[in-house]
Protein backbone atom coordinates (compact mmCIF):
# COMPACT_ATOMS: atom_id res chain seq x y z
CA UNK A 1 0.00 0.00 0.00
CA UNK A 2 0.97 3.79 -0.50
CA UNK A 3 0.66 5.82 2.14
CA UNK A 4 1.07 9.75 2.54
CA UNK A 5 3.46 10.98 5.41
CA UNK A 6 1.89 13.71 7.50
CA UNK A 7 5.43 14.67 8.89
CA UNK A 8 7.99 15.66 5.88
CA UNK A 9 10.52 14.80 8.32
CA UNK A 10 9.55 11.01 9.26
CA UNK A 11 12.54 9.65 8.12
CA UNK A 12 14.91 11.84 10.16
CA UNK A 13 12.29 11.46 13.02
CA UNK A 14 12.24 7.58 13.11
CA UNK A 15 16.21 7.24 12.44
CA UNK A 16 16.74 9.69 15.51
CA UNK A 17 14.68 7.37 17.48
CA UNK A 18 16.16 3.95 16.41
CA UNK A 19 19.51 5.51 17.43
CA UNK A 20 18.45 5.87 20.92
CA UNK A 21 17.74 2.51 21.30
CA UNK A 22 20.47 0.63 23.05
CA UNK A 23 18.44 -2.93 22.50
CA UNK A 24 19.08 -2.38 18.33
CA UNK A 25 22.79 -1.92 19.42
CA UNK A 26 23.03 -4.95 21.33
CA UNK A 27 21.23 -6.83 18.57
CA UNK A 28 23.22 -6.02 16.09
CA UNK A 29 20.84 -3.73 14.42
CA UNK A 30 20.84 -1.17 11.91
CA UNK A 31 18.36 0.91 9.96
CA UNK A 32 18.33 0.53 6.17
CA UNK A 33 15.23 1.16 4.44
CA UNK A 34 12.75 4.33 5.20
CA UNK A 35 10.08 4.47 3.25
CA UNK A 36 6.34 6.39 3.96
CA UNK A 37 4.68 2.69 5.91
CA UNK A 38 7.59 0.58 5.25
CA UNK A 39 10.71 -0.05 7.11
CA UNK A 40 13.96 -2.28 7.42
CA UNK A 41 16.15 -3.60 9.93
CA UNK A 42 19.15 -6.00 9.23
CA UNK A 43 21.04 -7.56 12.14
CA UNK A 44 24.25 -9.10 12.23
CA UNK A 45 23.48 -11.67 14.38
CA UNK A 46 26.09 -11.21 17.65
CA UNK A 47 26.60 -14.96 18.98
CA UNK A 48 25.32 -13.54 22.36
CA UNK A 49 21.93 -13.53 20.28
CA UNK A 50 21.84 -17.31 19.50
CA UNK A 51 20.12 -20.13 21.50
CA UNK A 52 20.82 -23.64 22.99
CA UNK A 53 20.87 -25.50 19.19
CA UNK A 54 23.19 -22.10 17.39
CA UNK A 55 20.13 -20.77 15.93
CA UNK A 56 19.27 -17.46 16.52
CA UNK A 57 16.94 -17.11 19.40
CA UNK A 58 13.22 -16.34 19.09
CA UNK A 59 13.49 -12.98 20.54
CA UNK A 60 16.44 -11.38 17.77
CA UNK A 61 13.61 -12.23 15.13
CA UNK A 62 10.88 -10.82 17.27
CA UNK A 63 12.82 -7.52 18.77
CA UNK A 64 13.83 -6.66 14.69
CA UNK A 65 10.30 -7.31 13.51
CA UNK A 66 8.70 -5.59 16.26
CA UNK A 67 10.88 -2.68 16.05
CA UNK A 68 10.70 -2.39 11.87
CA UNK A 69 6.86 -3.11 12.33
CA UNK A 70 7.11 -0.29 15.06
CA UNK A 71 8.76 2.13 13.23
CA UNK A 72 7.11 1.18 9.73
CA UNK A 73 3.78 2.80 12.07
CA UNK A 74 5.86 5.74 13.32
CA UNK A 75 6.66 6.97 9.85
CA UNK A 76 3.24 7.97 9.24
CA UNK A 77 2.40 9.45 12.54
CA UNK A 78 2.34 13.43 12.93
CA UNK A 79 5.35 15.05 14.16
CA UNK A 80 5.44 15.40 17.82
CA UNK A 81 4.33 10.92 18.12
CA UNK A 82 6.32 7.91 18.68
CA UNK A 83 5.16 4.08 18.90
CA UNK A 84 4.72 1.39 21.51
CA UNK A 85 3.67 -1.74 20.66
CA UNK A 86 0.54 -3.51 21.76
CA UNK A 87 0.52 -6.73 21.39
CA UNK A 88 2.56 -9.07 18.84
CA UNK A 89 2.28 -12.36 17.36
CA UNK A 90 4.99 -14.40 15.92
CA UNK A 91 5.29 -17.70 13.51
CA UNK A 92 8.49 -18.58 13.61
CA UNK A 93 8.82 -20.57 10.15
CA UNK A 94 12.58 -21.63 10.07
CA UNK A 95 15.99 -21.64 12.05
CA UNK A 96 17.31 -18.45 12.17
CA UNK A 97 21.10 -19.29 10.87
CA UNK A 98 23.30 -17.87 8.50
CA UNK A 99 25.24 -14.02 8.12
CA UNK A 100 22.19 -11.33 8.90
CA UNK A 101 18.64 -11.59 9.66
CA UNK A 102 16.80 -8.79 7.94
CA UNK A 103 13.07 -7.72 9.10
CA UNK A 104 10.74 -5.71 6.88
CA UNK A 105 7.72 -4.25 8.81
CA UNK A 106 4.78 -2.54 7.16
CA UNK A 107 1.88 -0.97 7.63
CA UNK A 108 -1.74 -2.55 7.55
CA UNK A 109 -4.23 -0.44 8.49
CA UNK A 110 -2.65 3.59 10.08
CA UNK A 111 -5.00 4.74 12.44
CA UNK A 112 -5.53 7.56 15.18
CA UNK A 113 -5.93 5.11 18.20
CA UNK A 114 -4.41 2.47 17.00
CA UNK A 115 -1.92 1.02 13.64
CA UNK A 116 -2.30 -2.44 12.42
CA UNK A 117 1.13 -3.68 11.30
CA UNK A 118 2.86 -7.02 9.90
CA UNK A 119 6.49 -7.68 9.44
CA UNK A 120 8.69 -10.49 7.49
CA UNK A 121 12.02 -12.13 8.59
CA UNK A 122 14.47 -13.14 6.47
CA UNK A 123 17.77 -14.89 7.06
CA UNK A 124 20.57 -14.41 4.67
CA UNK A 125 23.76 -16.52 3.71
CA UNK A 126 25.65 -16.42 0.33
CA UNK A 127 23.21 -14.03 -1.36
CA UNK A 128 20.24 -16.24 -0.69
CA UNK A 129 17.16 -15.89 1.53
CA UNK A 130 14.59 -18.13 3.48
CA UNK A 131 11.60 -16.61 5.56
CA UNK A 132 12.11 -17.25 9.00
CA UNK A 133 9.49 -15.81 10.77
CA UNK A 134 5.97 -13.46 10.45
CA UNK A 135 4.69 -11.18 12.44
CA UNK A 136 1.48 -9.30 12.78
CA UNK A 137 0.38 -6.64 15.74
CA UNK A 138 -1.31 -3.70 17.07
CA UNK A 139 0.99 -0.81 17.78
CA UNK A 140 -0.17 3.00 19.71
CA UNK A 141 0.86 6.20 19.58
CA UNK A 142 1.69 8.20 22.29
CA UNK A 143 3.49 11.79 22.85
CA UNK A 144 7.02 11.92 22.47
CA UNK A 145 9.15 11.65 25.14
CA UNK A 146 12.59 13.82 24.45
CA UNK A 147 15.48 12.64 25.95
CA UNK A 148 16.39 14.31 28.73
CA UNK A 149 19.96 14.54 27.98
CA UNK B 1 -2.35 -27.65 36.89
CA UNK B 2 0.09 -30.57 38.42
CA UNK B 3 1.92 -32.18 35.88
CA UNK B 4 4.02 -35.66 36.20
CA UNK B 5 7.74 -35.23 34.67
CA UNK B 6 8.80 -38.12 32.50
CA UNK B 7 12.11 -37.25 32.82
CA UNK B 8 13.00 -37.54 36.76
CA UNK B 9 16.14 -35.38 35.60
CA UNK B 10 13.94 -32.80 34.46
CA UNK B 11 15.31 -30.02 36.15
CA UNK B 12 19.47 -30.95 35.45
CA UNK B 13 18.31 -31.26 31.29
CA UNK B 14 15.98 -27.76 31.44
CA UNK B 15 19.12 -25.75 33.69
CA UNK B 16 21.76 -27.45 31.41
CA UNK B 17 19.90 -25.92 28.12
CA UNK B 18 19.32 -22.99 29.60
CA UNK B 19 22.91 -22.37 30.41
CA UNK B 20 23.78 -23.09 26.68
CA UNK B 21 21.74 -19.96 25.42
CA UNK B 22 23.95 -16.79 24.78
CA UNK B 23 20.78 -14.72 24.42
CA UNK B 24 19.80 -14.88 27.88
CA UNK B 25 22.98 -13.97 29.32
CA UNK B 26 22.92 -11.25 27.04
CA UNK B 27 19.67 -10.03 28.52
CA UNK B 28 20.98 -10.21 32.46
CA UNK B 29 19.25 -13.40 32.75
CA UNK B 30 19.00 -16.26 35.09
CA UNK B 31 16.54 -19.31 35.88
CA UNK B 32 15.56 -19.38 39.60
CA UNK B 33 12.78 -21.82 39.90
CA UNK B 34 12.04 -25.26 37.96
CA UNK B 35 9.11 -27.17 38.44
CA UNK B 36 7.12 -29.64 36.79
CA UNK B 37 5.39 -26.83 33.96
CA UNK B 38 6.73 -24.20 35.39
CA UNK B 39 9.45 -22.31 35.13
CA UNK B 40 11.12 -18.29 36.00
CA UNK B 41 13.60 -16.63 34.75
CA UNK B 42 14.81 -13.19 35.85
CA UNK B 43 16.43 -10.63 34.35
CA UNK B 44 18.86 -7.92 36.03
CA UNK B 45 17.37 -4.95 32.69
CA UNK B 46 21.34 -4.67 31.40
CA UNK B 47 21.01 -1.37 30.15
CA UNK B 48 21.49 -3.09 26.52
CA UNK B 49 18.01 -4.55 26.48
CA UNK B 50 16.00 -0.56 26.82
CA UNK B 51 14.18 1.20 23.47
CA UNK B 52 14.52 4.98 22.81
CA UNK B 53 11.95 5.87 26.00
CA UNK B 54 14.23 4.39 28.73
CA UNK B 55 11.78 1.59 29.37
CA UNK B 56 12.52 -2.05 28.56
CA UNK B 57 12.28 -3.28 24.72
CA UNK B 58 9.58 -5.09 24.17
CA UNK B 59 11.83 -7.94 23.17
CA UNK B 60 13.06 -8.15 26.46
CA UNK B 61 9.98 -9.12 27.78
CA UNK B 62 9.48 -11.57 24.81
CA UNK B 63 12.67 -12.97 25.21
CA UNK B 64 12.50 -14.36 28.66
CA UNK B 65 8.68 -14.62 28.02
CA UNK B 66 9.38 -16.62 25.59
CA UNK B 67 12.03 -18.33 27.28
CA UNK B 68 10.21 -19.34 30.61
CA UNK B 69 7.10 -20.72 28.43
CA UNK B 70 9.18 -22.96 26.06
CA UNK B 71 11.38 -24.43 29.46
CA UNK B 72 7.87 -24.92 31.15
CA UNK B 73 7.19 -27.31 28.16
CA UNK B 74 10.57 -28.53 28.30
CA UNK B 75 10.29 -29.70 32.17
CA UNK B 76 7.45 -32.50 30.86
CA UNK B 77 9.29 -34.25 27.53
CA UNK B 78 10.51 -37.11 28.06
CA UNK B 79 14.77 -37.17 27.92
CA UNK B 80 16.69 -36.40 24.52
CA UNK B 81 14.20 -33.76 23.35
CA UNK B 82 14.10 -30.56 23.85
CA UNK B 83 11.59 -27.31 22.70
CA UNK B 84 11.53 -24.60 19.90
CA UNK B 85 8.67 -22.08 19.59
CA UNK B 86 6.20 -22.31 16.77
CA UNK B 87 4.28 -18.75 17.42
CA UNK B 88 3.90 -17.19 20.28
CA UNK B 89 1.86 -14.02 20.95
CA UNK B 90 2.67 -10.74 23.90
CA UNK B 91 0.52 -7.98 24.87
CA UNK B 92 2.38 -5.45 26.18
CA UNK B 93 0.37 -4.09 29.58
CA UNK B 94 2.78 -1.64 31.01
CA UNK B 95 6.53 -0.13 30.53
CA UNK B 96 8.99 -2.40 31.58
CA UNK B 97 10.90 -0.24 34.37
CA UNK B 98 12.57 -1.34 37.36
CA UNK B 99 15.30 -3.20 38.91
CA UNK B 100 14.20 -6.13 37.30
CA UNK B 101 12.09 -8.11 34.89
CA UNK B 102 10.68 -11.50 36.31
CA UNK B 103 8.86 -14.27 34.17
CA UNK B 104 7.23 -17.10 35.03
CA UNK B 105 6.12 -19.83 32.10
CA UNK B 106 3.11 -22.78 32.76
CA UNK B 107 2.18 -25.15 30.46
CA UNK B 108 -1.44 -24.65 29.77
CA UNK B 109 -1.71 -28.61 27.78
CA UNK B 110 1.29 -30.82 26.98
CA UNK B 111 1.17 -33.08 23.78
CA UNK B 112 3.34 -34.91 21.81
CA UNK B 113 3.19 -32.99 19.08
CA UNK B 114 2.77 -29.03 20.52
CA UNK B 115 2.49 -27.77 23.82
CA UNK B 116 0.47 -24.73 24.59
CA UNK B 117 1.85 -22.44 26.81
CA UNK B 118 1.64 -19.21 28.92
CA UNK B 119 3.38 -16.70 30.61
CA UNK B 120 3.48 -13.66 33.08
CA UNK B 121 6.33 -11.11 33.29
CA UNK B 122 6.28 -9.00 36.00
CA UNK B 123 8.35 -5.75 36.48
CA UNK B 124 9.89 -5.29 40.15
CA UNK B 125 10.83 -2.22 42.06
CA UNK B 126 11.59 -1.89 45.81
CA UNK B 127 9.81 -4.94 46.41
CA UNK B 128 6.53 -3.92 44.33
CA UNK B 129 5.64 -5.42 41.41
CA UNK B 130 3.53 -4.36 38.15
CA UNK B 131 2.45 -6.99 35.45
CA UNK B 132 3.97 -5.68 32.22
CA UNK B 133 3.63 -8.65 29.88
CA UNK B 134 1.00 -11.97 29.03
CA UNK B 135 1.85 -14.14 26.48
CA UNK B 136 0.19 -17.47 25.25
CA UNK B 137 1.74 -19.82 22.55
CA UNK B 138 2.56 -22.66 21.12
CA UNK B 139 5.81 -24.81 21.63
CA UNK B 140 6.72 -28.15 19.65
CA UNK B 141 9.14 -30.76 20.99
CA UNK B 142 12.11 -31.89 18.77
CA UNK B 143 15.01 -34.18 19.70
CA UNK B 144 17.80 -32.78 21.52
CA UNK B 145 20.79 -31.77 19.69
CA UNK B 146 23.61 -32.34 21.48
CA UNK B 147 26.65 -29.11 21.89
CA UNK B 148 29.67 -30.35 19.63
CA UNK B 149 31.98 -29.13 22.25
CA UNK C 1 -9.61 -8.32 39.73
CA UNK C 2 -12.14 -6.35 41.33
CA UNK C 3 -13.51 -3.21 39.04
CA UNK C 4 -15.51 -0.09 40.16
CA UNK C 5 -18.10 0.29 37.07
CA UNK C 6 -18.55 3.99 35.48
CA UNK C 7 -21.61 3.32 34.91
CA UNK C 8 -24.21 1.97 37.80
CA UNK C 9 -26.73 0.40 34.68
CA UNK C 10 -24.04 -1.32 33.30
CA UNK C 11 -25.62 -4.28 33.17
CA UNK C 12 -29.12 -3.12 31.68
CA UNK C 13 -26.76 -1.80 29.27
CA UNK C 14 -24.53 -4.72 28.16
CA UNK C 15 -27.64 -7.19 28.28
CA UNK C 16 -29.64 -4.91 26.08
CA UNK C 17 -26.89 -5.00 23.92
CA UNK C 18 -26.53 -8.20 23.60
CA UNK C 19 -30.12 -8.58 23.20
CA UNK C 20 -29.74 -7.14 20.20
CA UNK C 21 -27.26 -9.38 18.45
CA UNK C 22 -29.05 -12.14 16.15
CA UNK C 23 -25.55 -13.63 16.11
CA UNK C 24 -26.31 -14.91 19.19
CA UNK C 25 -29.69 -16.02 18.93
CA UNK C 26 -27.98 -18.41 16.15
CA UNK C 27 -25.83 -19.85 18.28
CA UNK C 28 -28.13 -20.20 20.92
CA UNK C 29 -26.32 -17.93 23.16
CA UNK C 30 -27.49 -16.45 26.29
CA UNK C 31 -26.14 -14.45 28.38
CA UNK C 32 -26.15 -15.13 32.15
CA UNK C 33 -23.33 -14.01 34.62
CA UNK C 34 -22.96 -10.20 34.47
CA UNK C 35 -20.57 -8.42 36.92
CA UNK C 36 -17.93 -5.53 36.48
CA UNK C 37 -15.48 -7.04 34.42
CA UNK C 38 -16.46 -10.30 33.69
CA UNK C 39 -19.47 -11.81 31.87
CA UNK C 40 -20.49 -15.34 31.32
CA UNK C 41 -22.34 -16.45 28.07
CA UNK C 42 -23.67 -20.28 27.21
CA UNK C 43 -24.69 -21.85 24.18
CA UNK C 44 -27.03 -25.14 23.44
CA UNK C 45 -24.72 -26.05 20.41
CA UNK C 46 -27.45 -25.85 17.73
CA UNK C 47 -27.16 -28.72 15.48
CA UNK C 48 -26.10 -25.92 12.90
CA UNK C 49 -22.91 -24.91 14.68
CA UNK C 50 -21.03 -28.52 14.56
CA UNK C 51 -18.29 -28.85 11.35
CA UNK C 52 -17.38 -31.98 9.94
CA UNK C 53 -16.75 -34.51 12.55
CA UNK C 54 -19.47 -33.28 14.71
CA UNK C 55 -17.57 -31.21 17.19
CA UNK C 56 -18.74 -27.74 17.67
CA UNK C 57 -17.22 -25.69 15.13
CA UNK C 58 -14.00 -23.32 15.65
CA UNK C 59 -16.06 -20.00 15.12
CA UNK C 60 -18.68 -21.29 17.81
CA UNK C 61 -16.18 -20.79 20.81
CA UNK C 62 -14.51 -17.83 18.99
CA UNK C 63 -18.44 -16.14 18.94
CA UNK C 64 -18.75 -16.65 22.04
CA UNK C 65 -15.68 -16.61 23.50
CA UNK C 66 -15.41 -12.91 21.80
CA UNK C 67 -18.68 -11.75 23.16
CA UNK C 68 -18.16 -12.60 26.40
CA UNK C 69 -14.65 -10.82 26.48
CA UNK C 70 -16.29 -7.75 24.49
CA UNK C 71 -19.24 -7.45 26.84
CA UNK C 72 -16.81 -7.62 29.76
CA UNK C 73 -14.87 -4.78 28.59
CA UNK C 74 -18.36 -2.69 27.67
CA UNK C 75 -19.26 -3.36 31.39
CA UNK C 76 -16.72 -1.33 32.24
CA UNK C 77 -17.58 2.23 30.31
CA UNK C 78 -18.69 5.19 30.75
CA UNK C 79 -22.67 5.34 29.36
CA UNK C 80 -23.04 5.94 25.69
CA UNK C 81 -20.42 3.58 24.46
CA UNK C 82 -19.87 0.07 23.25
CA UNK C 83 -17.24 -2.72 22.04
CA UNK C 84 -15.39 -3.48 18.73
CA UNK C 85 -13.48 -6.39 18.49
CA UNK C 86 -9.81 -5.13 17.47
CA UNK C 87 -7.78 -8.59 17.62
CA UNK C 88 -8.09 -12.03 19.11
CA UNK C 89 -6.18 -15.16 19.19
CA UNK C 90 -8.10 -18.42 20.41
CA UNK C 91 -6.12 -21.23 21.36
CA UNK C 92 -8.21 -24.73 20.88
CA UNK C 93 -7.96 -27.18 23.25
CA UNK C 94 -10.19 -29.83 22.76
CA UNK C 95 -12.91 -30.72 20.81
CA UNK C 96 -16.03 -29.00 21.83
CA UNK C 97 -18.66 -31.68 22.61
CA UNK C 98 -21.63 -31.84 25.75
CA UNK C 99 -24.63 -30.65 25.89
CA UNK C 100 -23.87 -26.74 26.02
CA UNK C 101 -20.30 -24.44 25.79
CA UNK C 102 -19.87 -22.42 28.54
CA UNK C 103 -17.94 -18.96 27.84
CA UNK C 104 -16.56 -16.41 30.30
CA UNK C 105 -14.75 -13.29 29.32
CA UNK C 106 -12.52 -11.17 31.99
CA UNK C 107 -10.89 -7.70 31.53
CA UNK C 108 -7.02 -8.06 32.32
CA UNK C 109 -6.50 -4.05 32.03
CA UNK C 110 -9.26 -1.36 31.13
CA UNK C 111 -8.50 1.74 28.95
CA UNK C 112 -9.71 4.16 27.45
CA UNK C 113 -7.91 3.94 24.08
CA UNK C 114 -8.28 -0.11 24.19
CA UNK C 115 -8.79 -2.50 27.05
CA UNK C 116 -6.77 -6.38 27.30
CA UNK C 117 -9.60 -8.55 27.36
CA UNK C 118 -9.39 -12.51 27.79
CA UNK C 119 -11.81 -15.57 27.71
CA UNK C 120 -12.03 -19.55 28.71
CA UNK C 121 -14.56 -21.11 26.63
CA UNK C 122 -15.74 -24.76 28.76
CA UNK C 123 -17.82 -27.65 27.45
CA UNK C 124 -19.89 -29.52 29.98
CA UNK C 125 -21.59 -32.80 29.77
CA UNK C 126 -23.42 -34.30 32.82
CA UNK C 127 -22.30 -31.99 35.21
CA UNK C 128 -18.73 -32.25 34.17
CA UNK C 129 -16.45 -29.93 32.09
CA UNK C 130 -13.80 -29.67 29.84
CA UNK C 131 -11.69 -26.46 29.18
CA UNK C 132 -11.60 -26.55 25.21
CA UNK C 133 -10.37 -22.79 24.37
CA UNK C 134 -8.60 -20.29 25.66
CA UNK C 135 -8.66 -16.50 24.13
CA UNK C 136 -7.22 -13.06 24.61
CA UNK C 137 -7.35 -10.07 22.43
CA UNK C 138 -7.78 -6.49 22.06
CA UNK C 139 -11.68 -4.16 22.78
CA UNK C 140 -11.99 -0.82 21.44
CA UNK C 141 -14.66 1.39 22.81
CA UNK C 142 -17.07 3.25 20.08
CA UNK C 143 -19.83 5.70 20.86
CA UNK C 144 -23.02 3.85 21.20
CA UNK C 145 -25.09 3.43 17.99
CA UNK C 146 -28.55 3.20 18.74
CA UNK C 147 -30.95 1.05 17.15
CA UNK C 148 -33.08 3.45 14.56
CA UNK C 149 -36.16 1.32 14.70
CA UNK D 1 3.51 -19.76 -3.01
CA UNK D 2 2.47 -22.98 -5.69
CA UNK D 3 2.46 -26.37 -4.13
CA UNK D 4 1.83 -29.99 -5.41
CA UNK D 5 -0.95 -31.76 -3.88
CA UNK D 6 0.50 -35.49 -2.43
CA UNK D 7 -3.42 -36.08 -2.95
CA UNK D 8 -4.77 -35.92 -6.84
CA UNK D 9 -8.32 -36.65 -5.36
CA UNK D 10 -7.68 -33.18 -2.75
CA UNK D 11 -10.49 -30.94 -4.63
CA UNK D 12 -13.09 -33.58 -4.22
CA UNK D 13 -12.15 -34.89 -0.69
CA UNK D 14 -12.09 -30.85 0.57
CA UNK D 15 -15.47 -30.34 -1.15
CA UNK D 16 -17.17 -33.10 0.97
CA UNK D 17 -15.77 -32.28 4.01
CA UNK D 18 -16.61 -29.27 3.62
CA UNK D 19 -20.57 -29.73 2.29
CA UNK D 20 -20.61 -32.21 5.90
CA UNK D 21 -19.97 -28.67 7.94
CA UNK D 22 -23.63 -27.62 9.26
CA UNK D 23 -21.99 -24.50 10.29
CA UNK D 24 -21.17 -23.16 6.97
CA UNK D 25 -24.55 -23.56 5.83
CA UNK D 26 -25.85 -21.68 8.84
CA UNK D 27 -23.30 -18.86 7.51
CA UNK D 28 -24.65 -18.71 4.82
CA UNK D 29 -21.44 -19.94 3.20
CA UNK D 30 -20.54 -21.70 -0.27
CA UNK D 31 -16.81 -22.67 -1.39
CA UNK D 32 -15.68 -21.65 -4.36
CA UNK D 33 -12.38 -21.50 -5.49
CA UNK D 34 -10.27 -24.56 -4.24
CA UNK D 35 -6.63 -25.10 -5.28
CA UNK D 36 -3.46 -26.96 -4.03
CA UNK D 37 -2.91 -24.54 -0.96
CA UNK D 38 -5.62 -21.90 -1.26
CA UNK D 39 -9.16 -22.14 -0.90
CA UNK D 40 -12.26 -19.39 -1.16
CA UNK D 41 -15.41 -19.49 0.76
CA UNK D 42 -18.10 -17.21 0.66
CA UNK D 43 -21.10 -16.39 2.58
CA UNK D 44 -24.26 -14.56 1.94
CA UNK D 45 -24.43 -13.22 5.38
CA UNK D 46 -27.87 -14.34 6.51
CA UNK D 47 -29.79 -11.70 9.04
CA UNK D 48 -28.66 -14.23 12.06
CA UNK D 49 -25.07 -13.35 11.59
CA UNK D 50 -25.51 -9.82 12.38
CA UNK D 51 -24.21 -8.05 15.40
CA UNK D 52 -25.89 -5.51 17.40
CA UNK D 53 -24.72 -2.38 15.44
CA UNK D 54 -25.93 -4.29 12.09
CA UNK D 55 -22.66 -5.25 11.29
CA UNK D 56 -20.90 -9.16 10.49
CA UNK D 57 -20.41 -10.33 14.07
CA UNK D 58 -16.64 -10.57 14.44
CA UNK D 59 -17.64 -14.43 14.42
CA UNK D 60 -18.54 -14.63 10.62
CA UNK D 61 -15.58 -13.26 9.63
CA UNK D 62 -13.36 -15.76 12.14
CA UNK D 63 -15.29 -18.59 10.86
CA UNK D 64 -15.32 -18.16 7.35
CA UNK D 65 -11.72 -17.30 7.59
CA UNK D 66 -10.77 -20.02 9.82
CA UNK D 67 -12.65 -22.84 7.81
CA UNK D 68 -10.75 -21.25 4.33
CA UNK D 69 -7.65 -21.37 5.58
CA UNK D 70 -7.84 -24.83 7.40
CA UNK D 71 -9.42 -26.46 3.90
CA UNK D 72 -5.98 -25.18 2.62
CA UNK D 73 -4.06 -26.83 4.54
CA UNK D 74 -6.58 -29.69 3.88
CA UNK D 75 -5.98 -29.39 0.10
CA UNK D 76 -1.85 -30.37 0.73
CA UNK D 77 -2.67 -33.27 2.99
CA UNK D 78 -2.11 -37.08 1.51
CA UNK D 79 -5.90 -38.72 1.59
CA UNK D 80 -7.10 -40.47 4.52
CA UNK D 81 -6.60 -37.37 7.02
CA UNK D 82 -7.95 -33.96 7.81
CA UNK D 83 -7.44 -30.53 9.92
CA UNK D 84 -8.60 -29.42 12.99
CA UNK D 85 -7.28 -25.62 14.22
CA UNK D 86 -4.84 -25.19 16.72
CA UNK D 87 -5.07 -21.81 17.29
CA UNK D 88 -5.78 -18.54 15.40
CA UNK D 89 -5.72 -14.96 15.49
CA UNK D 90 -8.13 -12.35 13.54
CA UNK D 91 -7.57 -8.83 13.31
CA UNK D 92 -10.95 -6.98 12.27
CA UNK D 93 -9.52 -3.86 10.12
CA UNK D 94 -13.07 -3.02 8.82
CA UNK D 95 -16.95 -3.79 9.62
CA UNK D 96 -18.88 -6.32 7.58
CA UNK D 97 -20.81 -4.77 5.59
CA UNK D 98 -22.30 -5.45 1.80
CA UNK D 99 -23.72 -8.38 -0.10
CA UNK D 100 -21.41 -10.98 0.61
CA UNK D 101 -17.97 -11.67 2.79
CA UNK D 102 -15.18 -13.49 0.51
CA UNK D 103 -12.57 -15.22 2.85
CA UNK D 104 -9.60 -16.82 0.98
CA UNK D 105 -6.85 -18.98 2.66
CA UNK D 106 -3.59 -19.64 2.02
CA UNK D 107 -0.64 -22.08 3.58
CA UNK D 108 2.48 -19.91 4.45
CA UNK D 109 4.15 -23.81 5.65
CA UNK D 110 2.83 -26.40 5.08
CA UNK D 111 4.13 -29.64 7.62
CA UNK D 112 4.00 -32.95 9.05
CA UNK D 113 3.11 -32.06 12.24
CA UNK D 114 1.61 -28.38 11.56
CA UNK D 115 0.68 -26.16 8.82
CA UNK D 116 1.07 -22.24 9.31
CA UNK D 117 -1.84 -20.47 7.40
CA UNK D 118 -3.16 -17.25 6.81
CA UNK D 119 -6.40 -15.95 5.55
CA UNK D 120 -7.86 -12.46 4.37
CA UNK D 121 -11.86 -11.69 4.15
CA UNK D 122 -13.33 -8.84 2.07
CA UNK D 123 -16.61 -6.93 1.93
CA UNK D 124 -17.96 -6.65 -1.18
CA UNK D 125 -20.83 -4.18 -2.04
CA UNK D 126 -21.92 -3.53 -5.49
CA UNK D 127 -18.55 -4.91 -6.67
CA UNK D 128 -15.93 -2.53 -5.07
CA UNK D 129 -14.15 -4.75 -1.81
CA UNK D 130 -13.04 -4.10 1.34
CA UNK D 131 -10.32 -6.05 3.24
CA UNK D 132 -12.35 -6.27 6.56
CA UNK D 133 -10.17 -9.27 8.47
CA UNK D 134 -6.76 -11.06 8.27
CA UNK D 135 -6.09 -14.07 9.82
CA UNK D 136 -2.47 -15.91 11.04
CA UNK D 137 -2.87 -19.56 12.79
CA UNK D 138 -1.97 -23.27 13.12
CA UNK D 139 -3.52 -25.68 11.78
CA UNK D 140 -2.69 -29.97 12.73
CA UNK D 141 -3.19 -32.65 10.22
CA UNK D 142 -5.49 -35.85 12.06
CA UNK D 143 -6.82 -38.72 10.42
CA UNK D 144 -10.39 -38.51 8.54
CA UNK D 145 -12.97 -39.39 10.73
CA UNK D 146 -15.28 -41.15 8.18
CA UNK D 147 -19.18 -40.17 9.06
CA UNK D 148 -20.73 -42.91 10.46
CA UNK D 149 -24.13 -42.41 8.65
Amino acid sequence: MDFTPKDPDFEARVRASFARQPMMETLGATMTDVRPGTVTIVSTIPPGTLQQQGSTHAGLAFSIGDSAAGYAASSLLPTGNEIVTSEMKIHLLAPGRGERLVATGRVIRPGRRLTIVEADVWSEIAGARTLIAKLMGTMVPVPLVEPTT
